[in-house]
C-alpha cells in the first residue's frame, strides 16, 4: 500500500493559434488528430483570451501558429497559448513556428538596437516551452537563441525537386539575392548537381548606411534560367530588383523559389509586374485570395512538419528524415 | 596605476514608445527632460524596429508606453525598447505603464485558462526591465506578478478631488457596478468623507456560467447622487447597465469617475445614449478624437507619473508623496 | 546493444508533514494509499530534520501539510521535506496545501512591505515543487504567483450542501463580512438559487488607516437567516462583530460558512458567546480538542483532495470534477 | 535637455530582525548608525507582517538577524525583511547571519535527505538578498552554496586572544570534541603557538549507524589545560562527555571556546555539572538570564561584524581585516 | 481523434567522453550495453567537436567521463557532449564523473578566491544535466553546490574488502595523513571492527601561511601495520611524507588506501622510493602504463558504478545498495 | 543617524589571464593602469589556481583573455577569474575576449551536435559576467548569445587603413575565401570604395557531405590585386587555396587581411609556401616567435580595445567611437 503504480502512457495533442488553422488542420490529416477544440477571441480592446475545451493535463502538446500580419497579434497568442498549457499541466510544450518572426533581427546591425530574435526565444522559454519546431530559419544561428531543443526543418528538398522536375534539362544558375544569401545559394548548386553560382554585389556608401548606390551581378548568368533562392519574399523589391538586373545581363529567364510568402504589400503587385516567369514557395504563412497570382506555385509544408512532429513525439529521428541537416 | 577612479554620476533618460507620446511628453515637462529620440517604424510586414539615436550606456531609464489598441504591438514594442536598453546598457529600466495591459486576466476564472497579467510581468522580466511603475491595477495582486519592485501610483485623490470640488454639498452614495469592485468604492467613501455604499448584484445561473440573469441594487440611492467608480471603461456596457437600474431605482443624477478611459467601441455610443451626466477620467491612454464627448472630463495623470519617476531617480519615497498607499 | 528499453510506469507516493498527519492519513484512504514512512524531528535549537524511510526515486510525489500555527516551522518542514524528494529524485513534486500560508499578504498594502504570498511561491518553486494544490485561496490571482501549475479546489459545494440541507425553506441572505468578500458572497447567492445578499460596510478615517470608525449592514437581513461567509476565520473578531449588527438590524438567525478554521485566540471564546447559532467549516486546518464547540459542525475536505489528487496523477480533468471553476 | 544628472551618494542603513536586538543595537553603535524603525509583529495565527518606518530606496541594507529558537520562525522574518527590501527598491541587500541556520544539514549523511543549508542559501537568494556575512560556518563549503558573495568572518582571534591572557604559561593540549573537528583544533595549536593536539575517537558499531559505542582519547592530556574547541554548543553533551573522559584520562583542567552559545536544553545544567571550569563564547546568539552561568565567559562579536559592514560599505578588505583568512 | 495515445517506454544510453573510454567500456559491460557511437575531436586549435552518430531523443542518457590531465579539456568535452544532448532532446542527463574535478578548491581558502568546485556544479546545471553521479568526493558538502540529485558513491567497502582479506589477523592502525582527513579515517575504522586511529598533526607559522614547520603523529602506531587512507592520490607528497614518519615512530608497515589515482608526477617516483609496502586504489582515473608499479593495486570501481547507474534507470534504491549512505 | 552617506566613486581594474599578458599590458597602457597582481598556476594535475593580490570589492572589472591553444585551459581560467571576482564583490564584470572561442559552431550544422558557441556564452553569464567585449564575432548573431550587453568591435578600419595606404593607386578585388564570407568581403569593398567582389564557389556531393568536389571562382580576378578577407586564420587551408585558384585565373598578386591570426600548424608553412605576398591581421591572438614570418604583417588591436573599455567605464558610446556599428 505505499504508492499508486499505473501505466504511464503518452499523448499526443495538437493545438492550433488563429493565425492560420487551415495549415493546423492540413497538419492534423498527415497525424491523424485534430487540433484541440479551444476557445480564443479578442476582447474589444484587442487583448487576447484563450481558453482549451478539453483537459491538457500530461498532454504532449504540439503548439502550431503561422505568424504573420499583425505578427505581434499572433506572436501574443502563442505565448498565451503556451501560458496555459503550462499552467493545465501539459506535460511537454513543443512551439511550431512555421516561419519564425522577427528573425531578420538576430543581430544589432548597429548600436543600441534589439536582438529581437532573441527576445522572442526568451519569451517562448518564459511562458513554459520546452521545444521550439521550425521552418528554414533567416540564419541557423537562430537556434541557439532558444534554450532548448530546436527542430529545425528544410523545405530545399520540396522546392528543389518541384524546380528539377520542370526545368529538367535546361541551363540553369543559381543565383543570391544579396551577398548574405551566397551560402544558401551555395547549397541549392549541390542540390542540384552543380551548376553554376552568382550573385548580386550591392554597393553602398559607407557614409550613408544602409542606401544603396548600385546593383552588380557576379557570376555568369547569359543566355540562362536565373533561379533565384531566399528564405522569404516580403515586400518583393530585393527578389524582383534582381531579377531586372539579371534580365538586363541576359538571363534567359527568371524564377524565383523561396520558403517564406510573407507577400506584405507591395510584394504581389511587383511580382506581377516584374519578368519573374514562376514564383514557387510553400505554405508555412498563408496567402491571401487577393494576393494570389497564377506564377506562384504554392507547395505544402504540411506533410513535412507532420512526419516531424511525429518523429519528435515518437523519439525517432528528425536529422534521419530530412537528410542529415536538422 | 592600479585602477582608475572617476565620479559615478547617475543619469535619467526618458523614453516614449509609439502608443502615446503626447503623454510621455508631458510627462517629460514635468521632469524638465525630453524623450531621447528614437527610431520606430513597422517593416512591411508588422514587425517592429527601434533604434536610440544617443548612447543609453549607464543610463536610469525610463520607458514610457500607454498600452491600448492594438495592444499586443505596444507590448511588443515596450519589449523591443526594453532589450535594446539592456543590450545597449542601461544600468536600470524601469518600464512605466500608465495602463498595465491583460490586467483582468490576473487569474484562471476556470480551468485550462492562462494568466496573461502573469505573463506579462514575467516577459519584462525577461527583456530586462528592472522596476515597473504603474497606475491603478485592476486588482493590487499583480504587483505581486513582478520579481521586482512594482511602484503603484493612484489616481483616487486626483479624480476625488475634481468630483468633490464640483458636487459639494450634494447627497451622494458611491456606488460599486459589481461585487469584486465593492472594496474600491468603499475607499471612494472613506475619501469622500463617509458617504453611503451601495453596489449591483448580478445573478448568475451556476448551470449557464458568465451569463448573467439578473442586476438588482443593494444600498440606499434614492433621490442622490450615484457616483459610479471603476478603473477602466472599456466597451462601457456594466457602467451603462448600471447607470440605468440606478435611474430606475430614482437616483437623482449619475455620475462616474475611473482612470482608464479604454472606450473601446461601442464606448462612446453607450456613454452618450446613457442618463450618465459626467465621466471624469485621466489620460493614462489617450482618447481618439472621434470618441470626445462633451460629459467627459479628462485629469492629466502626468503630473503624478512624473514626480513619481523623479522620487525613482531621486531615491526619495514614493508612498510618502502618495499618501502612504504605494 | 545501444541501449537498453523498459517499461515506464508511474508511482503516485503520498507523504505528510507533521502539521496535520490526520488529514493526510484520510487523504491517503481515500486514495488507496498510506503516507509514506518518514523520520522528522525538531533538532534540539528547532531545526527540523526529515529523512524518508523508502526510496522515493522515479516517484509521481504529493506532500501533504496543513500549515496553522506554528507557521513557519510547518512552512519550513514542506520546503525541506520537498528539498529532499528532489534531491532523492522524486520524478515530480506536488505540494498539497489545504490552506496556502501568507495568504493575506497577497499585495503590499502600503509602501515599505513585503508580498509574503509571492515569497512563499517562490520558495517552493527554489525548494523544488513544480505544481501546488490547495483550497480556497484568500484571492485567486495568488495562483499567478507560482511559476508552475495550481491546482485551485473550492469547497464551496461542500459547505452549501450542507447549509441546504439544514435550511431549507427558510428565508436567507448571504452576507459578506466586509467590502472585500462580496464577489465571493455573490457566487454563493448563485448556488444558492438566487436568494438577497448583503454586506457589512465599514467606515474609516483617512487620516488614520487601518482604524474603522462605523459598520452599516447594506443590504436586506430583517427577519432573514443571514448566513455569513467567509474563506477563513482566524481570530473570529469580524466575523462575530458582523454577526452582532445583523442581529440588531433585525436578523433572524445568523450562521457562518467558512473553509479554513485557524481559531486563534480569542476565536473560540468569540464564537461561543456570540449569536451565531452554527458554524460550518472544513478540517483543512486542525481544531485542537479544547477550541470544539458543539455550534461548530466540521466537514471533511479529505474527499476532494483525495480525488483531485487521483485526477493530477490520472492526467485526468480537475476541472470537470469540480464544476468547471478549477 | 537629454537627460537629468545627479550625483550618485550610497547610503548604508542597518535593519535588525527581532531575534536579538540587542546585538544589531551594538553592531549600529560601532558603526554609528541606528537600525531602521520598522514595524513587525505577528499575526494571532503566527504568520510575521514587518513593515519598515522609513523609505529604503536606493540604501545599502544590512539585515542583521540571530536566528535561534524558534528557528524557523526568525528566518522566515529575515526572509520577508528581504523580500520588503527588495521591493521597497534597496539597491543592494547583505543579510547579515552571526549564526548560519541548518549549517549542520550541509550534505546528505545518508540517502532521502535534504541539504537544509543549501536550501537556506537559494531562499535567501530568491528573496532578494545579494550577498551574505556571517561567523564561524560549520562548515567552510557553506560559502559555496550562496550565488553570490559571502564574508565569512572568524572569531578565534577574540577568543584565543582571551585565552592566551588569562592561561599564559600553562601547558596546554587544543583538543578536538570528534574527528570532524580537529581540522579547526589545528588551527588553535598554531594560533596559540604550536602546542600539542588531541581529539576524542568515537567507535560506532557499522549495523548500528549514529551510535557512538565507545570514546577514547588520540593525543596527549595527562597533566595539561584542555582547551576543547568547537564551532558551536548545542545541548552541550558532546562537550561534556569529552571533558569526562579528558578528565579520566588525567587532564588537569578543561577549558571550552567555541563561537555560537545555541545552549539549548539541557545545556546550561550539562555545563553546570560538569568538571569544565570555564566556558568562553561570542554573543552571536543570545543567552537567556536564566541560562547565564559564572563559568560562561561571554565576549562581544559586535566589533568584528561592525568593521566588516564598514569595509563592505566602503569596498574595503575584508580580508585584511581578519588576517587574510576570510 | 482528439489525441495519439501511445506507450511510453525509457530507454538507457551510454556516453563516453574520450578521457578514459576504457572504464566506461567496462561500465557498459557491467550494463549490457555499448557506449553510443560519438564522433569527437579537436580542431586544430584545440577547440573540441563531438556529434552523436545516433539518435538520442527520448533517451535516458549516462554521460561517463574520468576528467584527469589535461582537466579542463576532459571537463569541457562533457559540458559540450551535455548541451549536444539537451539539443538533441535527450529526455535526462546523467553526469557520470567517478573523479569530480577541482573539488579540492571547494571554499575560499583565504579571500578573493574562486570556489571552481561550485562552479563546475552550475556549469553542468547550465549545459542541462540534470543529476550527477559520482564517488567520493573531496568533501561530502560539494554534493549541495549541484542544484538537483547527485549520486555520492563509496569506494570504502570495495577498498576495505581488500584490506581485511590480505592483511587479515595483523594489528591496524588507520591513519589520516591531514588533520582534515580524520572523519574518514574514523570510518575506516568503525569498518575494520574499531581498531585504533592515529593521525599527523602539521605545525604551521601563522605568520607564514601554508607553510609546514613539523610533522607530529597523534595516536599509537608503534609495531603496528599503519593504513594511511585518503580520496584520492595527486603527487603523493603528502602520504609518502606520512609513510616517512609512520616508519621513523616504529610502525611495523605502512600501506595506503585511496579511491582516485591521480599520479600527477613525481607520484610514482615518490611512491616507488617510499616504504609504503603496498597502494591499493580504483580505477576511477586511469594509471599510465609509465606510472604503474608492481606496489599499486587497481580494484575496478565499474561494477559499482554500473550497479548505481542502472538502479537511477530502475527507479531503485541507490542507498540500499551501498549500505544507506549515499 | 538613520544612515551613513558616502560619496560614490566608480573604480576600473583590469586583470589579465595568462593566455597573452603582453595584450592585456599593452592595453593597459593605452588606459593608463596596470593589470591588478594575481597568483595563477596550475596545479600538478591541471587544475587551474587564481587569487587576487588586491582587494577587487565595488570595482568595475576588466578581464581580459586572448584564448588560443589551449583553448579550454584559457577559457576555464578566465571562467574560474570571474568567479573569484563575483565572489570577491566586484562590482560589474566585463570579459574581454579579443578572440571569442568556439564561434564556428555557432549552429547546429547537422543533428545531434553541440552549439558550443551559445554554451560558452552562458558559462560567462553562470561564472557572473556582467557583460562581454569582443573583436570580430565569427557570426554577429552570436552577440545574441550571450544574455546581457555584447560590445562587439570590428577591425576592418585598422586592417583596410593599412592596405589602402600600402596599395593605393592599384587595381583590386575583394575576395570571398568561400560562400559563407561574401557579405563580409562586400563591406569591404564599400570600405575601400566600390572595388570588384569575388567569391571562391565550393561544389559538395550532396550525398558526401562536407567533402568539397571543386572550386571556381565566381568574380573578376584577372590581373588584379585580389585581397582575400576573412575573420580568422586557422590552418591556412582555405586561404592558400583559395589564393593558388586566384593566381591559376590570373590574379596579379594575392594578399590576405584577417582579424585573427590562430595560425594553428601547419598554417605558418602553408602561407610560406603560398603565392601569398602579404598577410595582415591584429594581435587578438599572439603569434609564436617560431610561427612568425616577413610576409605576415601585425597590427595592434590594443589602442581599440583600450579605447572601448574606457568609453564603457565612463558611459560614453562605443558606437560612436567606432563608426556606428557596434
Amino acid at each position: 500500500m505505499g504508492s499508486i503504480v499505473a501505466d504511464n502512457r503518452k499523448s499526443l495533442m495538437l493545438f492550433s493559434g488563429r493565425g492560420y488553422p487551415a495549415l493546423a488542420e492540413e497538419i492534423g490529416s498527415v497525424l491523424g488528430v485534430a487540433p484541440t477544440p479551444m476557445d480564443a477571441y479578442d476582447f474589444a480592446n484587442g487583448e487576447i483570451f484563450v481558453r482549451y475545451r478539453e483537459s491538457v493535463r500530461g498532454s504532449d502538446a504540439f503548439v502550431v501558429q503561422s505568424i504573420m500580419q499583425p505578427v505581434n497579434k499572433w506572436l501574443m497568442e502563442s505565448l498565451i497559448m503556451v501560458d496555459a498549457l503550462k499552467r493545465g499541466s501539459a506535460k511537454r510544450i513543443t512551439v511550431v513556428l512555421p516561419f519564425y518572426p522577427y528573425s531578420r533581427q538576430d543581430k544589432k546591425h548597429r548600436g543600441r538596437e534589439p536582438i529581437s530574435a532573441r527576445l522572442v526565444a526568451d519569451m517562448f522559454k518564459t511562458a513554459g516551452a520546452d521545444r521550439i519546431l521550425t521552418v528554414d530559419l533567416h540564419t541557423a544561428q537562430i537556434q541557439g537563441f532558444f534554450d532548448g531543443p530546436v527542430d529545425h526543418l528544410f523545405a530545399m528538398n520540396i522546392l528543389a525537386d518541384y524546380v528539377e522536375n520542370k526545368y529538367a534539362g535546361r541551363p540553369m544558375t543559381v543565383v543570391a539575392p544579396d551577398s548574405g544569401r551566397v551560402r544558401v545559394a551555395e547549397r541549392w548548386t549541390d542540390r542540384l548537381g552543380g551548376c553554376p553560382l552568382a550573385f548580386i554585389h550591392k554597393t553602398r556608401d559607407p557614409l550613408k548606411p544602409n542606401q544603396v548606390v548600385a546593383n552588380r551581378v557576379v557570376g555568369e548568368v547569359e543566355g540562362r534560367i536565373c533561379l533565384l533562392v531566399d528564405d522569404m519574399i516580403d515586400t518583393g523589391g530585393t527578389i524582383t530588383k534582381a531579377a531586372e538586373i539579371l534580365v538586363d545581363q541576359g538571363a534567359a529567364d527568371v524564377i524565383v523559389a523561396a520558403t517564406h510568402p510573407i507577400l506584405s504589400d507591395p510584394a504581389t503587385e511587383r511580382l506581377s509586374n516584374s519578368k519573374i516567369s514562376e514564383v514557387v514557395v510553400t505554405n508555412t504563412l498563408p496567402i491571401e485570395a487577393d494576393k494570389q497570382l497564377d506564377k506562384v506555385t504554392v507547395l505544402s509544408i504540411a506533410p513535412l512538419i507532420g512526419r516531424a512532429i511525429r518523429e519528435v513525439f515518437d523519439d525517432g529521428s528528425v536529422t534521419t528524415l530530412f537528410g542529415g541537416l536538422s
